[in-house]
């Protein structure tokens, strides 16, 4: 082993190195964690081959949003003041899933009680988004949630929540026409307009 | 001034403090910066009162989507390999704005050619998206792109990309039932197809 160089000597040892598709990841460190993110900076090689650094953010929930639709056929709305914008904004119900630790499925039911009382009879899927792909690996859930019961709200100690019901066609037609902009309400509610379009289909 | 205490000493000096809609933030420190990305972490009191800590990041491009449509009515895609999901991907094309620096406008251009080579002789406004309003301060603007001419595409060092034409109503489609899931794309390409059906109505 005179004069070899140890695995971890060399710069280009093939061992250090992982690639990402077209990307090659040389190295990384933690740059910050708390209960919510992880930040890591990566320094990789660009595809073209020529160096440079990526930092991600590890988002330890899965986002769930929740159309519920009430038997006037209604969209149940949220109202909050969104820190990171200090601003107000109308949205579905929306919450964090622990990933491993509960089943989306069972976030949609417990924040849909949460931040607005209701328990639904009737669930379906509306299937999956990523957020903000270029930088974090953030993805939603969405379902679409009717035969609705009222009940008390429990929002926890960072929610202070209005909930109003809006007809769901001009809710449709404000996350089209720009009056309702956050994205998984956006998302959500044109794919549950397209769920109950085919579902009404002959 | 004996005895008295300094305001920086004060903990509870609302001087310090800084109302966040129903939160109040006692204090932040800047976590990590690149040049894409800036966290914080802040020292808050949720709107209930008690303490706790808020972590943000702030993005320092805007979000760009462009929904391109060919005169075959469809619509133009890009597949890349995203580096925090280490996945491929299809996607209307993207890219960031550097606030201040570059209007929404010309990104939109700049990038649709850059990534694909077309270049549209009309455009329309589709809107804005927040992507993750939780966390982020990241914000998208859409547009709808027609009357394409093709030209050489110019991708840069981190963009290895491939370019396909796909009929729109299918792109639609999959972007309602699951098959396209990447949030700026799903949600532009529903804008566009509320646009294109109005622009149609009688």
């Amino acid at each position: 082993m005179d004069g070899a160089p140890s695995p971890h000597d060399r710069r280009d040892n093939p061992v250090e190195r992982e690639k990402i598709g077209p990307w090659t990841r040389i190295s990384g460190r933690e740059v910050y964690d708390n209960p919510w993110i992880r930040v890591r900076e990566d320094q990789v090689l660009h595809p073209d081959g020529s160096p440079g650094i990526y930092g991600t953010i590890h988002f330890k929930n899965i986002a769930i949003g929740v159309v519920a639709l009430d038997d006037q056929g209604r969209v149940i709305l949220v109202g909050q003041h969104r820190y990171p914008f200090d601003r107000y904004f109308w949205e579905i119900p929306e919450g964090g899933c622990p990933i491993g630790l509960e089943t989306p499925e069972a976030a949609a039911v417990r924040e849909l009680r949460e931040e607005t009382g209701y328990t639904a009879a009737r669930w379906d899927y509306l299937g999956t988004l990523e957020l903000s792909n270029s930088t974090t690996d953030e993805i939603a859930h969405m379902y679409l949630a009717r035969d609705l019961s009222p009940g008390p709200a429990q929002p926890d100690a960072s929610e202070e929540i209005a909930v109003k019901a809006m007809d769901f066609r001009e809710a449709y037609r404000m996350s089209m026409e720009g009056g309702i902009t956050e994205s998984i309400t956006v998302a959500a509610i044109a794919r549950a307009k397209h769920f109950l379009d085919r579902e009404a289909a002959p």
